[in-house]
C-alpha cells in the first residue's frame, strides 16, 4: 500500500556498533535489548580492551561482559568502519554509537558518516574541538546522507539540542545560501542536509534565538545548590565537593570538574548550532571565556585524593564569595551563558537573586536551559531536568537512534 | 553518492494545503514564506468562507489575504482530499495542515492519511474526541505510511508531546505485540508506526512516565499568577478576569476557559501517548474529572460580555478560596494531572505551597509541565514557557512540518 502511493516508508533493519561499554554503554545494551521487537541489531560491543562482533547480530547474552572480556580480539576502529560501510545497502543501514569520551573514536567520524554510517554519541568531543573536524563531520553527513546526532552530549537525556535546532530551523530569518557553499538537493543527503546548510548561512542576519543560559553541569549544580541556599551559615566548600565526590557526583579527580571545560565544551556545542556563531570558536572549547574554580595553587595536582585533602585551605575564600552575594540576596551558579546579540560566550561563577528560577527551582544535581528568544519575548522556555546519570544518558541516545528510523 | 550506498536521502517536495488562515494560520504562512528555499509548496489556502487552490503552489503575494478572500470559491475538503491524493507520487508528498478549530476537518483526517497524506495541526479537537476517530487516525496512518504531528496541540511550540513520545518510546517496558493488533511491518508503514503500535501495547506492564503534572492553560496560568500570589490582598478574581479577556488572553466568552475543557483536551491528548491509558477515555476529553470555575448561576449565559458583568457577584467565593490557600502558605493554580500509577487524569483547582515551581517559576500566561518518570526519579524533567500566542504556535506546527523533511 506504502508503495502504490510512493511513500517511502521503509522497513529498514539498522546494523549498530557501540564502542564504548561503561556506564553509558552498558545501559545502552539494555535498552537496546528491551525493545522487543527492534529494528536495531547489536552487530558489534568494544572496550578499550576488546571487541566482539558479528554482522548478522550477537544477540548478546546476560553476561555479554564477560563475553567481550574473553574474546580474544583487540578493539580495532577502522576494520569496524570497513564492516560497518559494508553493511550499508538497500534496506539495511549502519550506526556507529560512541559511548566512549576518547578522542580517537570522534577524530574518525568523518570517515564513517562519509561511507553512510551513521553516528549517534554522547561523546562530547568531537563537537566542541577544533572548528575543522566539526566542518568535516558537516561535509561527510552532507555528501553521504548518513546523520550525525547528538542529543546526549549537552544535558543528557533533556531535549535541549533538539529544542535548539528548532528554534533555529523555524527561525523567520533563514535566508537563501550564498553560491560558493551551495550544495544542489540532490548532491547533499536531502533537503535535511540542505536545510541545515540554509540555517548555517543565516551568519550575517543573526538567529531568532537571542541568549541561552543555563545551568550545564549536574556536578557544578550539586555543589553549589547545596553550597549556596542564600541563607547565612551552610558546609564548607571542601565538605561539599568531597560529599559530591563520595556520591560518585564529580570524576575521580574533582578538578576535572571544576576547571569548567564541561560547561565550555557543551557552550561551544550550543554555539555552532546558532548560525551567527557557527564559527565563533575556531580553536573550540579552550577559547569559551572559562572560570576555573580550581585554585591557583592546587593547579596541577595529579591525584584526586591528595586534590581533596589540600581543598579545605581554600573553603574561606568560597566562604567570602558566598557571604558576599548573601549581602545581595542572591545565590552562587556555575553558569554558562551564550549572549548570541553581544556575542559572548562563557562559563562563570555567577550571582542571582533569590527569586531566580536557577535558585528557586533547582535542586539535586539538575541542569536548567533557558533559551531567550525573539518569539518567545520576555519570558524564556526553559528545559530542566537530571543532565547527567547513565539511564538518562542512555535514553538520549536511544532518542537519537528513533529518529534514525 | 547516497544513492550509491544504498540511503534513502531523497530530495522530495512537500505540498502543503494550509486549511485555517486566522492567527496561527496566517503566521504559519509567513513562516513558511521566509523559509528559501524550501521543499515545501504552499498549494491551497483556505478560511471557513473561501479556497485557493493550485497543484504547482499559489506563490501567495503580499496581499494572499484579498486573493483568497476574492476567490469566489467555497472550501471544499472533499475537493481537497481527492487533489491532495492525486499529488502523492515518487518524489513528491502531501500535507493537510488543519489551523482550524473545526470538528469537520478533524472528522477526515482518517481520509486524509489513508490516501497517503500527512497531517499536521494545532487542532486539538480529533486527539482529544472518542476514542474511535483516534483509533482510526492511528489505523490509517498504520495502513499507509503517512504520519500525523500534532506537537503545537498541546503547550503551542513546548516540546511537551516529542518529550513524552521521547520517553514513552525509549522505555524500558516496551513489550511485543499481542498478536490480534499485529502488523508487520511491511503492511504497516513501516518501522515507525510498528514501533508505535508495540508502545501501544504495553498497557500491563505500565509506562515508565510515572506521572505528569502542568499548567496546561495559558490563560488560567494567568489569572492565576494575578490572582494567588501568595500575598494577602491582591485583585479581584472578576478584574483579573476582565482584564485577561481585554489582552485578548481568553476567548471571546471566559466562560470557554474557565470551564476547563481546554486543559482537559490537552490531558486526553497526553494520555492517548502512555500505553496503560490509551484507552482509558473511550468518550474522550469530556470524561476527564474537570472542575469548572463557571459559578453555576453563570452557567450558560451565552454573552461573554453578560458573563464578565455579573462575575463579581462571585469574588467573595474565589476571594475565600485565595484565603484559605494563604492560610497553609499556598497559591492557588488550576492544573491538570495524568497519575499514571494510580489511573486519575484530572484538571483543578489546586493548591501548592510557595516554594513549588508551579508558585515560583511561574510568570505571564505561561505553561508549565512536569514529567515523573523512574529514570528521572524524585526529581522531574521540566519543560516551561509560552504555551500560546500565534508566533510559538505556528513554530510547533513548523517543526512538524520539518520533522516529515
Ligand atoms: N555518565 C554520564 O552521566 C554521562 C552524561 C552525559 C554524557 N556522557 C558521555 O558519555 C560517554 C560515556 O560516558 P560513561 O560514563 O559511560 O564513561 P565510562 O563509564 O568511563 O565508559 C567509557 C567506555 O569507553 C571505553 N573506551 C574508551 N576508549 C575506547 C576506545 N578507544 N575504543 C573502545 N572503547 C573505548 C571504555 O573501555 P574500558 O571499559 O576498557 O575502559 C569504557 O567502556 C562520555 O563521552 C561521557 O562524557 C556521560
Ligand atoms: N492561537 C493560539 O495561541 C493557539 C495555541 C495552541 C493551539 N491553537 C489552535 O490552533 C488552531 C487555530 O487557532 P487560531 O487562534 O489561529 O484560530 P482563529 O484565529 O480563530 O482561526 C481559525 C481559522 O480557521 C478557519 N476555519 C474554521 N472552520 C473552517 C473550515 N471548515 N474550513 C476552512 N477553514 C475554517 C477560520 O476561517 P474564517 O477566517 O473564515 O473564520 C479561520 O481562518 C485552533 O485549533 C486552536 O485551538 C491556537
Amino acid at each position: 500500500m506504502a508503495h502504490l502511493l510512493g511513500i517511502t516508508s521503509t522497513t529498514k533493519t539498522f546494523r549498530v556498533a557501540i564502542v564504548g561499554v561503561g556506564l553509558v554503554g552498558a545501559e545502552l545494551v539494555k535498552q537496546l535489548q528491551a525493545l522487543q521487537p527492534s529494528p536495531f541489531r547489536i552487530v558489534s560491543l568494544s572496550s578499550s580492551k576488546s571487541l566482539l562482533y558479528h554482522p548478522d547480530g550477537l544477540s548478546p547474552s546476560e553476561d555479554w561482559k564477560t563475553e567481550l572480556a574473553s574474546s580474544g580480539r583487540r578493539p580495532d576502529l577502522h576494520f569496524l568502519l570497513r564492516e560497518l560501510a559494508a553493511l550499508v545497502k538497500p534496506g539495511q543501514e549502519a550506526v556507529l554509537v560512541d559511548n566512549t569520551s576518547a578522542n580517537e573514536v570522534a577524530a574518525l567520524y568523518p570517515s564513517f558518516l562519509r561511507l553512510g554510517v551513521h553516528v549517534v554519541t554522547p561523546n562530547k568531543k568531537a563537537f566542541s574541538a577544533g572548528l575543522e573536524l566539526y566542518e568535516q563531520i558537516l561535509g561527510a553527513s552532507l555528501e553521504s546522507g548518513a546523520r550525525f546526532l547528538n542529543e546526549a552530549t549537552v544535558g543528557a537525556g533533556l531535549p535541549v539540542i533538539s529544542t535548539l535546532k528548532d528554534l533555529v530551523a523555524t527561525g523567520d530569518k533563514v535566508r537563501s545560501l550564498s553560491v560558493s557553499v551551495f550544495l544542489s538537493p540532490a548532491d547533499s543527503g536531502g533537503w535535511e542536509g540542505w536545510l541545515s546548510v540554509c540555517a548555517d548561512a543565516d551568519a550575517e542576519r543573526g538567529a531568532q534565538v537571542t541568549k541561552i543560559e543555563g545551568v550545564f553541569s549536574g556536578t557544578m549544580s550539586y555543589i553549589f545548590n547545596e553550597f549556596s541556599t542564600g541563607k547565612e551559615g551552610g558546609p564548607n566548600f571542601s565538605s561539599v565537593v568531597s560529599v559530591a565526590r563520595e556520591k560518585g557526583y564529580t570524576e575521580p579527580h574533582p578538578a576535572d570538574d571544576l576547571n569548567g571545560a564541561d560547561v565550555a565544551r557543551k557552550l561551544t556545542i550550543l554555539s555552532r548550532l546558532i548560525p551567527s556563531l557557527r564559527s565563533a570558536l575556531p580553536d573550540g572549547y579552550q577559547f569559551v571565556s572559562t572560570k576555573s574554580l580550581i585554585p591557583p595553587a592546587l593547579e596541577g595536582i595529579e591525584s584526586g585524593d591528595e586534590f581533596i585533602r589540600r581543598l579545605p585551605e581554600f573553603d574561606a575564600q568560597f566562604d567570602q564569595l558566598r557571604a558576599d552575594a548573601i549581602k545581595e540576596g542572591k545565590v552562587l551558579r556555575y553558569a554558562g551563558v551564550v549572549d548570541v546579540q553581544n556575542g559572548v560566550i562563557k562559563a562563570d561563577l555567577e550571582k542571582y537573586p533569590a527569586t531566580h528560577p536557577f535558585a528557586t527551582a533547582l535542586g539535586g544535581s539538575d541542569n536548567i536551559i533557558m533559551f531567550h528568544t525573539e518569539r518567545y519575548g520576555a519570558r524564556p522556555l526553559v528545559v530542566q531536568g537530571a543532565g547527567a546519570g547513565a539511564a538518562v544518558t542512555a535514553m538520549g541516545v536511544m532518542s537519537d537512534l528513533l529518529k534514525l528510523v
